[in-house]
């Protein structure tokens, strides 16, 4: 969409999955670096799982970096901050983790997420995919926003049989356990990059 | 109007609009900085969702500095002080993002603001401008006060439907999507400016 | 007064005007520099505006040294502790910025106050001076305890009605909204001055 | 099996025994170390008892590396993270101290976590195994996942009189009262090791 | 008496009066010096005025040091403690700072304390001395423990008034305004003093 | 008794005496020493005058080493983690004191305490044992668990008449004021002594 390709334009900002009270719906994060102290800055009324969640997803690709094929170092001797608009709206739950990591492996290699695709899935420290809740309501908003791929949790398959059939056969679903998988698919291919991040 | 030029005469100062229990309000976001430990000192009151619209501005303008032609050293190598005066009212809410950013962006390039223009919109931190509330309130109180431009988000213009006529027509009212082209409307060009803040 | 001159006679301390449950009270805000941690120390039980207003009488000195001829490198390299006594009692507001900066650019001058002056005032980051409650009872107290001489903010000049007419003849009456006035006015000329305090 | 196979492949992770109010579960804490300030980061909503009884592992670890035959410095000397999933699931209690401390060993060590064992017992700083709560439970859970081998504090070796005999024929019990035991018993040989956690 | 000379046999420890639920109450404040961060570490249950009275206290001596012949260097380079007994008695208030001033110009210096003086006063940071509450319990209290010499603020002389004779005729009482005489007063002269502690 | 004996075998651990809802108990404090951020780090859900406690144990060892014959230096330079297991406990008063000290002053000398002796009592900065409650459950308890010998508050004898004769003739009890003699008596002599702490 135009929205979702405007938004993903720039290395640093993956498209989420949430459910809200209103529904499902689709959140942009976004990251940047900074010569600064190194750690994480978090904004957006995030709740505590939330940031614990964003502490995963940075300590995952700094102890990952290197067979990943990113340089770890541009995260590590920097600021990072990490915000989720809208900034009043409180949010929290572990389900933004695989967004987080997308987000910030875009940042760190130059890479922009590919704008078609949406995700949801909570992040272990080893890279793992876990399940989360409302699987239907994201998918559902997924395709109001006109994204056309989604990543969700290998252990979330089941709960495709809820999803209207219209839906599940307009959007590629891919179901994934690994988030070196995740990271495969939704950045986009390296010769496509903008300039990476240079390390501090 | 005589207070608002005085007010925004030096760098650093720029005129917000805000929604309070009485009404619409014309308020001045004040910063300065200092050498010290770099970092952000807020004061006047101000709540959670404000103290992270203040991060974002600064963050913003930190990892965009190169683009904008402002020199973001100058803010991060510096303690960085912004205030909301009236210093003993609460104040919260994200809808002085981009009066914050104004304010910072003058303060590092040494351009003071136009002393014509009102704001108010909460901005990302890869700077898009997004809606806020209260903009019929907003406008009258900054016509009231003597301003004859303001900016609002470009997703707030069907608000401007419940704006008196006569007030959008005294007014010369900007709806926009990117911060950058607010800095670039709000500040003084640069053969005007004043002596710009050195880097440390 | 004889407690005014003892308390006021070393650089450092201002007489300033408050309202208690009790009426209009006059204080003396002692403030002092040591080798340290450069930060501020705040004493007296204060509450969060005025432990804000502390920082903003800081950060105004800190920037705008040069043009007042205040060495602020003096401040901004030591441990800056201000007190409020008595040291039970708590206290808030921002009433006492001007005094605040007052008392601060006597340490940093080693200019100390002239003791027939009590001043009330709110200072705001870039040096205004915004108006205060309770005028009518501070310049009671101040007569009451033999000051000579105030400062208020110049838009309080109208609440100047309520005061008796005795006390207002009794006092010479400053209204003024630049705090670079408020100094000029309360700090003893430079050739009286005490050895300065010296930059670390 | 092949779930605990796959998550105890690389040195830092290590299977847990723990009681919900659903009953036994098996759970795999994940440790990892990067460059940066010194230090333990804990995520998954760990309660006081549980992030006090991390940091005894830690020190634990780093004041008998030297007799253990670990690498102490390498977790001296770096910031330590350690994830227990889910993300949004409260846990607490004394009862992961030693599935800690394996889990950081192993990291220090580079030898993996034998993926048979499963474990529970609280750790003292001097390196004591106290008992536990719960060993019915947790036994029933280890062998439901398919664990072959279990160990518990000596304390507790009474509360196996409440384990079914075919669960207690099935699993390999050890009850064990010093910590260094449960790593002798619970890490590959070294032979087997990955390559070490290089020092800083 | 016996015990109060063993007390205040070192440098470092000063003799207060107290009040509490049962009366007045002699008290011994300990204070010492490390190598190590430069700070303040208080404990025995102090509440929020009188940690800021020790704050007052260490940072009077420290901007006032060479004019009272007090080798402040000590105090500031060093992690200095004071201590109250009993570590399980919760007290506040600021009329230990007297106290606690003497305490620590007493380590300072090497001077101890005179064990026949007891004290009680409030100390601003500029060192003047007001008047507490408590003066008949508190030197009721002192003539019990066999005190013979007792330090006052000066304003609190017309309440001696209540103090039955047969207790003013056995104490010495001293009322004071600046606590440098308190200090000329309490401390043993220099040429009895024990080896000064030297500065770092 | 063996567990006292394999218990205190390593110098750093100490035996108390304590009182619980459920009577005397006899608890093990661990102390151990690592490279890092000089401080101190405490486990085992202590309340806050426990915690108190210990930094007037440490600073009494820091500052008393010299005279002790203790190297305070060890203690000064290294990350200090005293432990109370069980580590779900809670725990809180001042009666560990001395405790702590001679746990802090084991693992800085090197000598083990000897197993045979329990003790109870608070210390203060200055070194002095204060009394405690519950001298008869403490007794109890000892002799219970099999201790030879006690130390308790030399201000506490009194509180032996409660102490039925049959533990009191089985117990040798040494009522002391002084930490100093505490620590000569439950510290193991010097010829005796595992390895010493090197200084950092
Ligand atoms: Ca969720
Ligand atoms: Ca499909
Ligand atoms: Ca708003
Ligand atoms: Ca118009
Ligand atoms: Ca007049
Ligand atoms: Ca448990
Ligand atoms: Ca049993
Ligand atoms: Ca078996
Ligand atoms: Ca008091
Ligand atoms: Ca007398
Ligand atoms: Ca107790
Ligand atoms: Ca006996």
């Amino acid at each position: 969409t135009p929205e979702t390709a405007e938004r993903t334009a720039v290395p640093g900002v993956a498209t989420g999955l949430a459910v809200t009270g209103a529904g499902g719906e689709v959140l942009f994060i976004e990251a940047t670096a900074m010569e600064g102290e190194p750690g994480l800055t978090l904004t957006g009324q995030l709740g505590d799982v939330m940031k614990e969640s964003a502490q995963i997803a940075l300590s995952y690709l700094r102890s990952h970096g290197a067979e990943l094929g990113i340089d770890a170092a541009s995260l590590a001797k920097r600021r990072i901050h990490v915000h989720f608009p809208a900034g009043a709206v409180p949010k929290d739950g572990p389900s933004a983790g695989i967004t987080m990591v997308t987000a910030l492996a875009s940042l760190a290699s130059g890479r922009p997420v590919r704008p078609e695709v949406g995700m949801t899935g909570e992040v272990t420290l080893a890279g793992r995919v876990l399940p989360i809740g409302g699987v239907k309501q994201k998918l559902l908003a997924a395709h109001r926003a006109g994204l056309t791929e989604v990543i969700i949790p290998a252990r979330n398959e089941p709960d495709l049989d809820d999803v209207p059939e219209a839906v599940r056969e307009a959007l590629t679903i891919h179901t994934l356990g690994d988030v070196a998988d995740v990271l495969e698919l939704a950045l986009r291919p390296a010769q496509e990059r903008a300039p990476a991040l240079a390390a501090a």
